[in-house]
């Protein structure tokens, strides 16, 4: 008889953004008194460059003529694109990482889900609290996180409070970690971090012999120019670190689906090279990444997709101003939204953060994401992204200062 | 300190396609008298259907429009496509099967790789022998495979010979498995599977609580219209399977990447529904395939994709005669190549099948694939594609022919 894999069975309720769109499907299907304004997901809604356009299209056109046809693509990323990501993202910034350390895929969340399959299942892990959810719950599906309680906290995890008081930067954990997962700029709350802080990760994580996991798909949000933009940047992560990074915030593809991963040649565990070992579960679970796609990533880079990219960032950056000025006057107390596309808002009179969500949604029918969806330290706030249209974003921002004056 | 998942250290040597790629550009530092062919990998050669090709043209286009643009695809694919699907591939069959039973993905490999997430570490598992590797790697890296012995066997897996004696076909296990992988048209053997033979390991499943993962991804090649293209044209499969389909083969989508698996709603062990399982598993760990992809995908169903790929898959398997009738001529035994784009021939005079695959590439530059890479009953034989262009396969089995003569 065939045994399921009982942790599934712990896994309370749906994935939040699932949960978001019932309560936004059930809404709608009572009748709305106004459009609704999604600022829920973080999803982008600007078109792709016109440079990523075209670089599509004749790749498209390649895989249409029997000279230029492309079958299975290398399983780590056709070396145009490695190339041109190591020397753009890294070599150009004074950090050292070649082309064989990284690892084209399909999407940051898909690496930062299945990165969990070259390690053992007795680790100890470390998340920040407010977090994204895909480091929790494929932990907890892999049978590393023990049970989930009535606290919304797991038995097994190791949970790092990122709240106002510490700038949502946690401090180093009590207990010792194997695993840590850190992202800069942060999703929800928009925070970033310091070199400084960043040095004390790498620091500790080298003396426990722990793996940092660093999640930087919002690097191309920074503003400020003396954030680190990859973890790399600090000396001795190639020991200690792995980082995710994705093109879909940088330039739209949450649809388009093109991320990578780097996992150094010198980051070994227990004699083992993770770089060989990650290349290992990617060639046998995976297939590459579409070449047509790999063409429009590539295109990111051009001097015509940089500036085309620039634009756009600026626009939902932009955005991000419109909204925190405005809730600011409004009287609310917001965070993030200069360096990362997420607007980290508390709720008023310490509302429920799921009520204040209903409420938004309800009265000026806005889409938001509760802040308890993304962890109990999470309660109290809710995160707003700027990636919508601009004046779609100004009248959200108008129909919530309206219901709360 | 981190702990690394052991099993990934008692895998034995490489991946057999890039161990063959590594024997191939060994050999072409050295200077080859001739330039090769490939017949090894079971890569598609022929350029994507004009009709595709439209199709993504157009989606590009959407996704360069501030109107048209496109985000996160759904999690399981677009309904435009799911339906397509459940209407051409199963209902129009006579199989009920519906659109939420369907799971679009990046890649049949990859979920034949992940579907295993959801199963617990203590199934006892049941594959061919020979076999497409990624079934028996998967398993080893969760650890339910044991260890790798001196016999080429992992201890913990239960192997089912499929030799020329059974036509290819293994016989129900005497030890009973809880997870059992079947695929046909098979490869690497071309074998197909009657209703029949399909109808008993459907009531061995069900009386056993098995599951049966049906790797279905050369449905497209079958040409005897006997032979069923689903395991859900068997009653009761619906209770006991999940089938695992693609695009790769049937449209030249290798550098595309689109597939599916069909987990049906009936289909549930320990009170827990299969279907709703992998629907969690890929809305966690996965994030949809490009609406390019996808509009390319559903363009194969139109009536021209349809008449175009039927040209293609004619094409190759006009190689694929020209394959077995040249080799038998020649006096080697084969088969398949009927409906599946292999063939499966044994060695000559019982040689070593590393070391007549070493002999072709050599001696005649064409590149197979050897049989033992699939396992140890595949060894006395090697696998040749028929994906090639027409005028090189009939070259390359001129030169075996040469060369055995």
């Amino acid at each position: 008889m065939l045994k399921i894999n009982e942790n599934y069975l712990k896994l309370p309720g749906g994935y939040l953004f699932p949960e978001i769109e019932r309560r936004q499907t059930a809404l709608e299907a009572l009748g709305l008194p106004m459009p609704l304004i999604k600022m829920g997901i973080g999803d982008v809604t600007r078109p792709l460059a016109p440079a990523v356009i075209r670089a599509m299209h004749m790749a498209v056109d390649e895989m249409g003529s029997a000279e230029n046809f492309r079958g299975y693509a290398p399983y780590y990323g056709y070396d145009f694109l490695r190339e041109t990501i190591a020397v753009h993202d890294y070599q150009a910034r004074g950090v050292q990482i070649d082309p064989d350390e990284i690892f084209v895929s399909d999407g940051a969340k898909s690496d930062c889900a299945n990165i969990g399959d070259i390690f053992d299942i007795n680790n100890k892990v470390a998340v920040c609290d407010p977090v994204y959810p895909v480091y929790v719950d494929t932990n907890a599906m892999a049978g590393r996180a023990g049970d989930y309680g009535t606290d919304g906290c797991w038995s097994n995890l190791i949970y790092m409070p990122c709240v106002a008081e510490n700038s949502f930067m946690p401090e180093l954990p009590r207990e010792t970690p194997d695993i840590i997962y850190l992202c800069y700029p942060n999703n929800p709350t928009g925070a970033t971090a310091t070199r400084a802080q960043l040095a004390d990760w790498v620091a500790y994580a080298r003396k426990n012999g722990a793996v940092i996991l660093y999640d930087a798909a919002y690097e191309a949000f920074i503003s400020e120019p003396e954030i680190p933009h990859s973890i790399f940047e600090i000396d001795g992560a190639e020991e200690c670190a792995i980082e995710f990074r994705s093109f879909s915030k940088t330039a739209g593809f949450t649809g388009n689906r093109c991320a990578f991963t780097v996992v150094p040649k010198r980051l070994t565990r227990g004699g083992a090279s993770l770089n060989a070992m990650w290349g290992r579960r990617q060639s046998t679970k995976f297939n590459g990444v579409p070449y047509v796609v790999q063409r429009g990533a590539e295109a990111v880079y051009s001097l015509e997709g940089q500036t085309q990219i620039r634009e756009t960032i600026a626009y939902y950056m932009e955005n991000a101003r419109v909204i925190r000025d405005g809730l600011q006057q409004a009287g609310l107390v917001v965070y993030g939204g200069v360096n990362a596309p997420y607007i980290w808002v508390e709720t008023p009179d310490h509302m429920d953060s799921w009520d204040f969500f209903d409420r938004l949604l309800k009265e000026a029918c806005v889409v938001t994401t509760p802040g308890a969806g993304f962890g109990p330290s999470g309660e109290g706030y809710i995160r707003l992204t700027a990636f919508g249209g601009a004046a779609a974003t100004r009248e959200a921002v108008e129909r919530i200062v309206g219901i709360l004056n």
